[in-house]
């Protein structure tokens, strides 16, 4: 196929003042979850199975129960009830059916039995709230939106839960720097559509976004499809306001970008998930607002073909690139076979789907059509179109953003999250299909390629112990022999922490037992979590 | 002035291909430092004034010479430097015509009497130093390019200097991702020019560029000035590898763009300036390199219409963005008067240069020129020029970046580097100029406006105690007073630690000395550096 062929394919049409935020499909599934309450759905989630989630509560039959014993905490009394009560009239749920739903994540892969929640809103709540449990050595675990995927943000026994529910409020908004200031409570997409008031978006975007909270996505470090444009919270938030174990508040809330006085405190909090320290303010650079977005589908016939084609893409439009995703032939037949929905370019190996968001829709498109003419060229593409209006951009995102929904319909999911070199990264789900072999429904991949980070899915009508077994721990070995990451953008919470030396050295681990040790010596905050047992 | 104007003076050139490494003048005065010698220019720094040089070696006639004992350190001995020579034999120098360079700083601002320079090639080799040094107490001294501004990379006594500069190997290039791995001891230059054969840049770019290495920039989190376009080196640096006061080597040299399996180690080493441990290697996410760069001069009535260019332009052309230096009208009067160099636009209070990086040169040049236009339109320039061709591009650099050493023929230069939000970033400038009054020959601010990054200079026609007491610690408290910090971009070292509460928080400081005592308990690497005296 040539160049005048892509010409045909491509779709010119305009679409100015589109922006990220208006794509659909790519939050339905997770928003406003807490309030769907017990009608959530289970599975979509990656890294963990169903099998998992018998794992704490009930002695299920499987090797694989953690073996966590209750750390040495004091039990909540009625005096404590009485403090938080006093303490934070009205914001204190005892009541078991107004605590449960705090005590189980969302994927309802682990449950807790805590028997009391704290609603603060303010800093100085949660420093006293801390420092009562420090002093009375009562386990806490920090809430957000309860949308965590590695069962790190829920209790393992009777912890207290301190939630940020209430710690809602914009602080500051600067629309010249960017610099927008908030309490960590503010749901993603609440802060998202305030500042775009301002011409200005939160350089984060994720499935979650309409229940996540801003507190709960740094200290996971959460990263999604914004990444490859903006980078990661580490260079996007300018300062914190932190409480530690003891309730001592730590304010690095800077909105300053540059500032090099001393040792980047903060940072170390981004991606302890709540395990150094609560955060309750953050201080995060916002970038102007794109005000025209374009989406392209094309179709590759191999795997390197999908690799020149994103060194292609980011050679020619880098700088208005806002991402690059890529899916497999599975993934394609899952999402059109279980979900109806319909490829709008011919049968491929493989499909990108390429977004750019820019300050001028023309010369986006300009340059998106320059650079798949030459991609046709070439030969590294086969097919492809190119949307600019909101219609077909929505029908695009459809099908790389309702691929986890199309899996449910096989049965069951076995799904995993990793990083890897781009020269690796699709070689893991060929072995995985040569492993398993006619045992699985299907064995699909698709993810964030311009980021390495792949999401790797298997499917059968129901769970089997034997495919889990053919699954782990080949794909945690695998993926540690080639040096890639077990967790790419989850965490490691409850579920992957005795992972964590598949992807990271002893001396950086013995480093995070240390900064435990000195921050939190009574090991109260979210304890069982990300650091691994002894 | 109205829109024809504006177009009369753009110039519509055309320069394809022109990469931001090609601009001359930047690195001009600083290149290969260490081959001037003695040479090398004086006072060509931020925040320290020729005051400071004589503080420590002699006993000026100063009340803020520092008040530093040495610690409680051995000395070094006849054994050690056996054992440091068989290690890594010939490459130990003890000579002091060959010691000496490596004891003082390239400002001339602080010199230590250290007796001995360690050459290590590998990490192992630094390993077996720290570990030695740690057991025996003896103070160590890391070193890059010793470019450094604020008496940081130098020893203050006899501390043995380990330097990083045979340890220059560049390990891997992924061209695809953008992942360089190599040795911290890479000059920043000619690593540039080595990732410029693989089309990608370096995300970093400062005036030391020629000399400063690597390691040292990470160290220090450098800023310069693609740091409006690529962010600071906490999201930038993928992956460290670093050697700690006991000699344990901490491996996190990942060069994945998404990794969540716990805390993120590295970003301990990141600016904390060689107090927590040793860089040994890098991995660097190193983005494409821009194919086309425009440079525009603009001129303004006000600090406000300039704040209100920022905007604009970063509305307008964000994505492009990769520059927005600021100068007033003194800098342009004393680079024109002192230097000789001529300003291509009409006199104005305020002075916009305005750079852009993109992949097209002609869609930059339309969105340069359309956002010229609407500028004036709003009456918020008076006067502009664009320039696309190599000799413009450079003869309006050296407006910007001479302006130091214009300031040197004065005489005398107080110099400081601070970060202020955009609402308070002039009036420091007024404020001084307002309370100096005809005492200095000149009140000057320029500096990285996109970064809210002020550079304020004083100049005399020679150091005057009676000025310096009308400039500190007045700005440093009209800094603390007003939420910037003290130090935006050149760290804390020896001449600012003690100004660190004027930032810093009493609590992010307490954490410092925490990280500080747990990583390095015997306190050997960079003492009297950073961390405030008690």
């Amino acid at each position: 196929m040539h160049a005048c062929l892509v010409r045909r394919v491509i779709q010119r049409t305009y679409c100015q003042g589109l922006t990220a935020s208006s794509l659909p499909g790519r939050n339905d599934h997770a928003r406003d979850m807490r309030q769907r309450g017990q009608s959530r759905p289970h599975g979509v989630v990656q890294g963990i199975s169903r099998y998992h989630m018998s794992s704490i509560n009930n002695s299920a039959n499987t090797d694989r129960k953690p073996k966590i014993a209750r750390g040495p905490y004091s039990d909540v009394t009625d005096a404590d009830i009485n403090f938080f009560e006093s303490l934070i009239p009205g914001r204190v749920l005892t009541n078991p059916s107004d605590v449960d739903p705090y005590n189980e994540d969302w994927l309802k892969t682990c449950k807790g039995s805590s028997k009391v929640v704290l609603r603060p809103k303010t800093t100085e709540e949660v420093s006293a709230i801390l420092s009562h449990c420090n002093e009375r050595k009562l386990a806490v675990q920090p809430q957000g939106g309860n949308t965590g995927l590695v069962g790190g943000g829920v209790p393992v026994f009777d912890e207290v839960i301190v939630s940020t529910q209430l710690m809602n409020k914009v602080i500051s908004v600067d629309d010249v720097s960017g610099a927008v200031v908030c309490q960590s409570g503010c749901v993603l997409e609440t802060l998202d559509n305030h500042v775009a008031e301002y011409d200005l978006v939160v350089p984060l975007d994720l499935g979650a976004k309409g229940s996540c909270q801003i507190g709960g996505n740094i200290s996971t470090n959460a990263g999604g499809i914004r990444l490859l444009r903006y980078g990661s919270l580490h260079g996007s938030v300018l300062g914190l306001e932190a409480v530690l174990a003891n309730g001592k508040v730590v304010d690095c809330l800077s909105s300053l970008r540059k500032d090099n006085t001393g040792y980047d405190v903060k940072q170390l909090f981004i991606g302890s998930e709540g395990t150094l320290g609560f955060i309750t303010a953050a201080s995060i650079l916002c970038p102007q607002r794109p005000k025209a977005v374009n989406v392209a589908l094309l179709g590759c016939e191999s795997f390197n073909s999908l690799v020149s084609v994103l060194k292609t893409v980011k050679s020619e439009v880098g700088e208005i690139l806002s991402a690059f995703e890529m899916m497999d032939h599975a993934t394609m037949e899952v999402v059109t076979g279980n979900l109806n929905l319909t490829c709008p370019i011919s049968n491929n190996p493989f499909y990108a789907l390429i977004e750019t968001s820019g300050s001028n829709s023309s010369h986006d498109q300009e340059k998106l059509n320059a650079v798949l003419e030459k991609l046709m060229d070439k030969g590294l593409m086969t097919d492809g179109t190119l949307a600019t209006d909101m219609t077909k951009i929505r029908a695009i995102w459809q099908l790389r953003e309702r691929g986890a929904e199309a899996l449910m319909v096989d049965g069951y999911t076995y799904k995993y999250d990793f990083s890897l070199k781009l020269s690796d990264f699709y070689k893991l789900v060929e072995a995985v299909r040569e492993r398993i072999g006619t045992k699985a429904t299907r064995v699909v991949g698709y993810g964030h390629l311009g980021d390495g980070n792949l999401h790797l899915n298997i499917t059968s009508s129901e769970f089997k112990k034997e495919i889990l077994d053919l699954i782990e721990p080949f794909v945690y070995d695998w993926v540690s022999q080639h040096g890639g990451s077990v967790s790419a953008e989850h965490g490691l919470g409850l579920w992957k922490r005795n992972y964590i030396y598949h992807t990271k050295s002893r001396a950086a681990v013995d480093i995070m037992r240390l900064m435990k040790q000195v921050l939190d010596p009574n090991g109260i905050l979210n304890p069982y979590k990300v650091i691994p047992a002894e």
